[in-house]
Parts: structure tokens; C-alpha cells; sequence
């Protein structure tokens, strides 16, 4: 009988293992109001006065390392001055007037037709610097401004913003506001799905046009760094529009081909003490396709001397509790994870699910098929997992968790938010996120989040 | 004592359900030498004789249900006269000539320019008809022929082959003669990898046109269906070739808009008793793509009381028990495995790893990341996996086989060789894969395949 027991013993151990560690994430008690939320009515997001006045401007960074802008408008007609104005309003060369070309795009859509699409690429700006720009001219000039990053380096402090699947109702209009109230935040990562327009009849583009606008009064003034999500597919072949990505890729640049890549749908930048590689959850990523073969060779190009922070940007979670998209990501875990891991990636960031959750450090990269070993486990060499498509979109909340909760969800609440990630150093950053409900001084959820590289060490969770 | 027993027992055969079913798989006793496999030279695939002659004639199914062929065919210079004659060889229309004209489509790779690649759709032929057909005019006048499949119909016996990863060394050109010897093999199923252009620097193009001159002595005659490998991607950043597939989408058509499919990477074809669906490894899969919401659709669309047999063909295998790309298609197979099991797929034949192996009918679909239940289970509504990517291309065989060999695994040997699926009704359907080294009355691995709609009863493995 001491024989059967121990092996008993034994054999439930095993088995313990292949169940995972012990449960105890929290699923929030704060439970949201499930209301109804369309999409704001067209109207308000007015033009901006003037004939063919430039509208819909947003920014992002333009090169490498921060020193570089790309400055992106839209004008009904195309004979507006095709160029930027800009100039420094401190330093050496304040108030040193200099002009940026835009490239011009439009596209066809279904019977939609765009306006003209100006993006021009501003490069070799000052460091942490303040710059006005202004577009347009006369009457119809627009006037706004941005702040380099500092010179990218182990240590600079750095405060990005998160916020994923917005759309454009008044739960949107919430985020955004609650979101531009807190004057900390300096560059907005943004994780997918931007204006939901393909939920319109026909994908009516001019809900792309609303989007613009209503972004403007953040994205003008900030760099938003464009991740692509389901929604800006656009596929639809009963419209006989068979490009996938053709209003996003039209009207949201980014500067792919800086980090080595031959896409806007993949690339990384560098900025202050982070390196932010964005990932296509909609593309090919198979062993030999370009993106697998870009991500593969970018993670060698991560010096983490220079950048600490490892941060990625994807649309489709990995690690998702919630019954909405479960286990969307899993073709894509399977194939990058165990990189992830080995190049001790900080965080992930995805949207897709129209609710907030924070993962545990924990990998699931042991599998072989034959050998069961498919549970996730606590490893610190992973990135937290934050799903963060709350931004209050049209589709609704997500409202359905899967119970238990299961050991991977450190923390789960389905409401509608944003997210603060303040870099302190090379070792310490500040991680809250926001539910719309609080004040802006509120954290619903909160963490100290230890850099993978020079402080891995185990977070309190909670 | 009883109850601590009794419970060991439940958890031992919870851990043996976990570890899954007996193992019986076969590793074959016959050892290939492992040789080596230079491409043969350029001079091996003379062009034909004369000015302009066309060449690398081949030929596919051209509609969905098999009345259509697209004649293919290359031309050094424009002026050869662009369409294709062609006339019944039997029947009510006997020698009645028609003529079909071609697109022309040619491309630029790094410092190749191609010829002029000739298309030629042709729709509206006969059933069970031989067909002649003939290009270019005067002394370069070449002529070929083919059989139409019979009409589309559940117990109409055909028979089809399958090579893969192919190439053109003196193994290549061992398995195609032993292939074409066969005078039962009506139509091939090539699972992708064709030219291995590649593997010369630079990707040499010219190994593109040596390889269509290759195939003619079978393909001119006899339709064969396309799958893209990794091989077809080209792409290569260093030689500023950004577009994946460009050679081979010039090169090889497909009827993919008869199944409303928006891409030629991936459609279908319904030929005798079979419908066939051929997907891209290397292209978007993930939900929402393209490829994925045509699957979706594609599979509600197969009508097994028109055709029983429901076929697979796609590059990288989703169950390889080899070494050489062990679980490359895992990315793949956790999104569309469970389709394929629903909707009960007869066979999936891939090729990518340089060996043979035949599955077992399973399946891994119970796996919801916290359950454990990620080890493959005897299925019988699920496909057999075929690899055959045994063409014998320069790349070598695949020898070296995981120890020990998975339960999932029936058969697997490391040899150059091809396949024969001889569907007799819409029950059964013989299947044979032929080792070169043998003559070609041996099957080195045999089996009597049963139909999964009509008659879903487990085959006698060996």
C-alpha cells in the first residue's frame, strides 16, 4: 500500500504539472453597464471650416530612432499647397521656418472615392524638442504641434499610451477624452481596428473620413504607431474589392522601410529607451514568408544596451480568457512564442477583444505533439500578455469571461479604457490602466513591471 | 488500499489517454543511399528545334468541373502567333477544328526577363474526350494531346498522381519517367515545389524555363494541378524581389476564379468523383483573411452526392513525423484541423519534407489550452495525411526520422517516389506510392482507402 500511494503521490503530481501552476488571477468585480453604443452620427465629425480645408491630420514617427515624422492630411481637392510648414519652437533653430513635399494617394472603394491623401516624411528633427507645423494656407491654415522624442538611449523615460479597437461612438469619444486628459502620455501605441467603417453598409469609407477626424485632436498632436487589425482588411469580394488593407495602407503610413521591411503591415521603430516591433496578426507569418523572415532577423537587430524595453504590437491575443475570439491567436503563438521567449520580449500588446485583461509571465512552448506538454507555465523569461481592445467601438462590450479563470489571467474586467506604460529607467516601468468610469488619478489596474533584461525579476501581480 | 488502487488505475488511464493510443506505425526497413543530387545541367533541357518554337507547354483543368483546360506555353519572342489550335480526336465533332487565343504575361526577375508566357482558357469540351491540340504554325508547329475527365459524378472511377517537391536532378527525372510509365495516372496532383530555381544564385530563372521544359513530356499531356511551395515564394530583399510567388503566378495558372476564389494561391476543382481544394501554407490563413473565409465558404459548398471524394493539397504537411520541418505546419493546422474533421476530407497530401509518410486517420482538435488534450486521437471522420514531397529535387532526401516513430505515423520512408490514388467508386479507392527504385508494378506502400461519407470505416492500416 506504500508503493501504490507514493506512486499515487507521484502520478498526481504529474498531473498537477500538466494542469499548470496554482489559480489566482482576479476577474474585476466592476461590472459595466451593457449598453447600446452606435456609432456617433456623421455629422459629428464636422470638416474643418474652409474651402478644402486640410482634415484628418495625424502623425506617427517617420524614420528609425524618433528624428524623423511622417505628417499625413486629407483635402477634397487637389490642387491644395501640396507641403508642410515646420519649425522648432525652442532651441538653436527656433522658429526657423522649413517646408516637407507630401506624396498624395487616393483610392477607389466600392462607389466611394477618396479625398487626396497627403503624407510627407519630415526627417533630421532636433531631439526632444517642440515643433509647430502648419498646413494649408491663408484662410484655411491649421496649426498644430508635437514634441520629439528624446535621443534613444537605456535609461530616457518614456510614457506611451494604449489604446485598441476604438470605433467612433460615445464610448469611443470617452477613451479618447479620458485618454488626452492625462498630460503625461507622449506617443499612443495604438493595437488594431481603428474605424469599424467595414461594419457599415457597402464599408462606407466615409466613416473612415469620420475616424480621421475624431482622432485628430490627439493624433495631430501626438505620433499614433499604426497597428493593423481584422477591421482594416476591407476585404470584400461581394463589392468585387479584393485588396485586403486598401483604405488603411491608403491613409495610415508607416516607416516600414527603416526597420528593413517590406510592408507597412510589419516594422518596428526605436524610440527613447523602447523597441516597438508591430506585427501583422493578417498576413502571412508561415516559416519563409516575409514576415517570418523580417520578425527573424529584427529580433537579432535588437540591441538592448540601447533599447531595454522590448515591447510588440499585435491585433490578435495570444493569451485571451474572454468566450469573444478565443484562441484566434493560437496559430500565430505557435509559430513566434518560443522567439518571444527567448528574446525576452517586456510586453505584448493585442486588441481584437472588446475588453480589458492582463496576463501572467507565462509560455507555453514546450509542446512536441506526442509529449501533452501544452499548458501555459510561469516562466519570467515571457512578456506579460495585454489584451486591450477596449477603446469602445461600435461591436460592444465583451462581456463573456470563460470560468474559472484560468491560471495564465492575472487580471480581467470587461469594460471600456486605456492604458499607461511610463518607462522610468532601464529597469522599472509603470504600467495602469484606466477604466472610462474613474477619474483620470484612478488605476483599475496597476503594476511595476520589471524589464526582462536587466530586472528579471518576478512582478507582484496584485 | 481498494480505493487508493482503484483510483491509481483511473489516473493511469487518464495519463495514458493523455499520452495517447497504442503505437504500431511502420518505419520502412528499406534504406535509400543517400546520394547526392546535383540539378542536372541547363543543356539537359534543350529548348525544341526551331526559330521561336513554343515551349514549356503544360496544361491545367481549366473551369471548375473539368470542360475547361488552360494551355500554357513559352515563346522567346512576342510574334509567335498567339492562340492554340485544337480539335476532337473521337466523336460527334471529330477533327473539327477550333481555335483559342492566349494571354500573354511576361516578368522581370532581378536581371531576368522571361519569355512570352502564353495562357490559353478553353471552355466547353466534351467529356471523356482526347483532344489534340497544336501550337505555333509551319516547321516549329508542335502538337500534344489530352483526354477530358469523364462528367462529374459520385462513382466515377478515376485516377490520379501525386509528386511533389520535384526539381530537376537525375532523381527528378527518375521519379517523372516512373511516373509517366504508369499508363493508369490520368491527371497530377502536385503538391508544390516545383523548380527549385531558388537554389541557384540569385534564384537563376533560367532554372524556371528548364523546368517547364523538364515536365512537358507529362504535363503537355496530362492536366496538372498546382500547388505553391515554399519555392515558388522568391522572395528575396536582396535582389529588391519583394513580390512572393512571381515567377510561378506568371508561370502556372489556375482556374481559381471558377471557385470563387479571389487569388490563385488557393481554389478548387471538381474532376470525375473528386473535389479538390488546394491551399497556400504561405500565404494569410489566420481568421478573417482571405484564404480563410474562402474555406469557409469552399467547404459548404462541396456536395458529396456529386462528388464523394473530398481531397486536400497543400505544401507543408500538418502531421510529419521527419526531422526536416518537424511542425512547420502546426501554425496551419490548429486553424482549419477541425473543419477538416467536420467536414470529413478523405486525404490531405502535402509535400515540403523530402521523405514519404502516410497518418493514421486522427485528429487534435480537443485542445483548449488549459485542458491538456493536445496529443493526436484515432479519428475516423478525420483525413489521412499524406507527405510526399519524394520527388527527388536537389536538396536530398530527408532522413532522419524522429525516435520513436508517433502513433500518428502509419508508414514513413525516406525514398524518392510518387504516388497513385485509383478512385474506383464512391466507396473505395486504391492507393499506391511507388519507390523509383522499384519497378513500377511494386507498391511500397499500399492501401485500400474508404470513403469517409459513404462508407467511414477504419481502413487495415498495414
Amino acid at each position: 500500500m506504500g508503493t501504490a500511494s507514493g506512486l499515487l503521490t507521484v502520478v498526481l503530481l504529474v498531473l498537477l504539472s500538466i494542469v499548470g501552476f496554482c489559480h489566482g488571477g482576479v476577474t474585476s468585480s466592476y461590472v459595466r453597464k451593457a449598453e447600446a453604443s452606435p456609432d456617433l452620427p456623421k455629422e459629428a465629425f464636422p470638416p474643418p471650416p474652409g474651402f478644402n480645408a486640410p482634415e484628418q491630420v495625424h502623425i506617427t514617427q517617420g524614420d528609425s530612432g524618433g528624428q524623423g515624422v511622417i505628417i499625413s492630411w486629407v483635402t477634397p481637392l487637389m490642387w491644395h499647397p501640396n507641403f508642410v510648414t515646420y519649425w522648432a519652437a525652442e532651441g538653436n533653430h527656433k522658429n526657423y521656418k522649413l517646408i516637407a513635399s507630401a506624396k498624395i494617394t487616393s483610392y477607389k472603394y466600392y462607389t466611394y472615392t477618396s479625398g487626396y491623401i497627403h503624407h510627407a516624411t519630415i526627417k533630421g528633427l532636433e531631439y526632444d524638442t517642440k515643433y509647430f507645423y502648419e498646413i494649408g494656407i491663408g484662410e484655411c491654415a491649421r496649426l498644430f504641434h508635437f514634441r520629439t522624442p528624446p535621443k534613444v538611449g537605456p535609461d530616457v523615460p518614456y510614457t506611451f499610451g494604449i489604446i485598441g479597437d476604438l470605433g467612433q461612438t460615445s464610448n469611443s469619444n470617452e477613451t479618447l477624452e479620458h485618454y488626452i486628459a492625462n498630460p503625461t502620455a507622449q506617443t499612443m501605441l495604438f493595437v488594431g481596428d481603428l474605424s469599424y467603417a467595414d461594419d457599415h453598409p457597402n464599408h462606407d469609407n466615409e466613416r473612415w473620413d469620420t475616424w480621421g477626424r475624431f482622432i485628430e485632436k490627439s493624433a495631430a498632436y501626438q505620433p499614433w504607431i499604426w497597428t493593423a487589425g481584422n477591421h482594416e482588411l476591407d476585404y470584400a469580394p461581394q463589392l468585387k474589392e479584393y485588396t485586403p488593407f486598401k483604405p488603411y495602407m491608403n491613409r495610415y503610413h508607416v516607416p516600414y522601410r527603416s526597420s528593413q521591411s517590406t510592408s507597412p503591415l510589419w516594422y518596428s521603430i526605436k524610440r527613447a529607451s523602447a523597441h516597438i516591433i508591430v506585427l501583422s496578426s493578417y498576413s502571412a507569418y508561415g516559416k519563409y514568408t516575409p514576415q517570418y523572415t523580417w520578425l527573424q532577423k529584427e529580433l537579432t537587430r535588437v540591441n538592448r544596451a540601447e533599447t531595454p524595453w522590448l515591447i510588440v504590437l499585435l491585433h490578435s491575443p495570444w493569451y485571451n480568457s474572454n468566450n469573444y475570439h478565443y484562441m484566434e491567436g493560437e496559430s500565430m503563438r505557435v509559430t513566434f512564442e518560443s522567439w518571444f521567449v527567448e528574446s525576452k520580449v517586456d510586453i505584448v500588446f493585442a486588441g481584437h477583444v472588446h475588453a480589458y485583461e492582463r496576463s501572467e509571465r507565462i509560455s507555453n512552448v514546450r509542446y512536441n505533439i506526442t509529449d501533452g506538454l501544452s499548458t501555459p507555465i510561469k516562466d519570467q523569461s515571457a512578456p506579460i500578455y495585454i489584451t486591450i481592445g477596449d477603446g469602445g467601438n461600435v461591436e460592444g462590450i465583451a462581456d463573456s469571461f470563460t470560468d474559472p479563470q484560468p491560471s495564465y489571467s492575472a487580471f480581467r474586467e470587461a469594460s471600456f479604457g486605456h492604458a499607461i506604460l511610463a518607462i522610468k529607467n532601464r529597469t522599472h516601468a509603470h504600467y495602469t490602466w484606466h477604466r472610462n468610469q474613474d477619474s483620470n488619478a484612478v488605476a483599475a489596474d496597476s503594476l511595476w513591471i520589471y524589464n526582462r533584461h536587466y530586472f528579471p525579476v518576478e512582478e507582484l501581480s496584485h
